[in-house]
């Protein structure tokens, strides 16, 4: 038998693509005791996490929870249970996780269409539209905040194309939730999901999904079961909502916890201002990486607050450079993901992690290691 | 704007189905920072974390890990991995969780082939043996330790006769992994999920899997892409393992620090000290319940030690009497499932919660009460 040491891990400033820090209030919350997923108690705590994520989410859907796994299964969850085989999607495409949604439409034998733009650009709805006169979706889908590229994507007017064309709106909103605007009912979204390890600054676990009334009335109107038994909105819904909860599987108490505390602190700082922090933040950093000599990759005006993709220069050292700001600082970078890998790095100031001491402390150690 | 007051859960005995009461090294271990999931440092603790499991499951298997969500979704990882839409399997029903999988065979597109037996027994080989007869299937799928009954399944034999017949073998040990002897490699077990907030006393949030080689075989013998993005092993496989470690999706960082410690607690008491004191725990319980009156539903033999399922006797207020001992003495037990709502208690006393002092508490409450 061999038995490893005490869980002893070095405390990390993350400034990489998530997970951010966790707000030290949450990390309390979560190491509240364990009660049971069925206790008045704990369907009395569902509540208020529903109520607090319509609101982060500025809806009024009643179709709001948090799925019980990480981001991506929220992304699974909108997707397997909107298209059946044979449906077909549309799919905007400028990064990893564009690519990953197409990747699961294929999966569920949806037919795939496809806009593309190149990494580090935005959708135009030029785009959408033109692609909206050759195919007749189901659901057009697209990503928000592409956390691989750093790229803030515009949605009102694609929204309206594809309402016009007579598909549901589906975004992924994993990285921007709780750092910039997402207005789920004004935008005319009709299915989004999050996640909680970047700008709700809980640790990673859970993804925050909500369906407007038309997602409802599409997934009712299915001839064939979901694909996925364990993301089954037709069955989550008699767990989370109802007179009578029924049991469907057993939800994760402490992420649900941690994720009560973490929309608490949301909803205590405001939305607004929270979005000001992390613009302010971004900024600060803006400053002190051009001074430095990094060139964002996105147009000002397309760029993330809370995730912050800078071109690395012609010779650097990608690799070495983030070991030493991890051994010696204790400060994650990202790395550049798929076609960016060794060319860009992802700065993340999410929720929490935006302050400026953060800022400081990485535009300070790159300044020494440079 | 509507804000919910502090996170104030009444502290709770939980000797329901689970989740149990997790160990307190195991909540205090959740709360350690975050780290990233990329860190060299969480490198290290995912690959002690497969170590810890590949003990506890009694396997050698390279391709062990937890899954990113809780039990049911194990349950699910299994069956998508490793069947196709077409191929036949042969499912063993004896309760909830085995209709479960029924389900799942039948959303994947596979073909089902049941065995079925009452609820409260167990799958007799003899059974297996006839149906084997009568279909050639990818698979023979059943529940060890049947958490809607209380049916310890024997597994041996049923597992040779799988194997015979050219099938895998693929069991459910949610609730006994850590409670009873799980022998994945002696009982010649391909596919294996558990849950962590049942035996080894961590919160709901994880599922430890394992498959074997000829399992892995299996599903890199696949013609089609695994269905679910989310559970495909063949992605995971390189975050979990190899050189090089990448990115699939975020890791639940505190559920696997959660993990990292209930196994480190399974493991420094050794299992078959904790088989033994589940069956002790068991045997106290028990006397004290038939002293007052409750009848074990399932013969003595095929009786789980950590979850209890008794009959309740005519005219009993079920309801009633369990909300009376949430109320008046925070424990929670747990209400029949299905077919046995209304006529079945089921009472768990599960890894940390097997303890002396928790039987004691149930069975002098249920003195004063009844």
């Amino acid at each position: 038998m061999t038995l490893p040491g005490q869980l002893n891990p070095t405390p990390r400033i993350l400034l990489g693509p998530g997970p951010s820090n966790a707000h030290p209030r949450v990390i309390r919350a979560m190491a509240t005791p364990l009660i049971g997923h069925l206790d008045p108690e704990f369907i009395g705590i569902m509540e208020d996490v529903k109520s607090m994520l319509q609101q982060v989410f500025r809806t009024k859907n009643a179709l709001t929870f948090p799925v019980s796994a990480t981001g991506s299964a929220g992304m699974e969850a909108i997707l397997t249970n909107l298209l059946e085989p044979g449906d077909e999607a549309l799919i905007c495409v400028n990064g990893v996780f564009g690519n990953r949604m197409a990747d699961i439409v294929e999966r569920l034998g949806a037919k795939l269409h496809r806009v593309d733009a190149p990494w580090g650009k935005w959708i135009e709805p030029e785009q959408v539209k033109e692609a909206l006169g050759k195919c007749k979706p189901k659901a057009v889908a697209i990503v928000h905040a592409e956390t691989s590229t750093g790229v803030l994507q515009p949605l009102e007017e694609i929204g309206k194309l594809a309402h016009d064309a007579g598909a549901l709106f589906l975004v992924d909103t994993v990285t921007s939730l709780g750092g910039t605007d997402v207005r789920v009912d004004d935008w005319g979204i009709d299915a989004v999901y999050s996640g909680t390890q970047k700008c709700l600054s809980a640790p990673p676990g859970l993804a925050p999904v909500s369906f407007s009334d038309r997602a409802v009335e599409a997934i009712r109107a299915r001839k064939t079961k979901v694909q996925s038994w364990y993301l089954d909105t037709t069955m989550l819904i008699n767990y989370w909502s109802g007179e009578k909860r029924a049991y469907h599987h057993t939800a994760p108490i402490s992420s649900i916890y941690s994720l009560y505390e973490a929309l608490r602190i949301v909803l205590e700082e405001g939305l607004e201002s929270r979005f000001e922090r992390h613009q302010k933040n971004h900024e600060l950093l803006k400053a002190g990486l051009e001074d430095l000599g990094f060139e964002f990759l996105v147009p000002e005006g397309y760029r993330l607050p809370m995730l912050n993709a800078v071109k690395l220069p012609q010779g650097f050292d990608d690799a070495g450079m983030r070991k030493t700001l991890l051994d010696r600082y204790n400060i994650e970078v990202g790395a550049g993901l798929g076609e960016f890998a060794g060319k860009v790095w992802r700065i993340g100031l999410m929720g929490y992690g935006s302050n400026e001491n953060h800022v400081n402390a990485l535009i300070s150690a790159l300044r020494q290691v440079l």
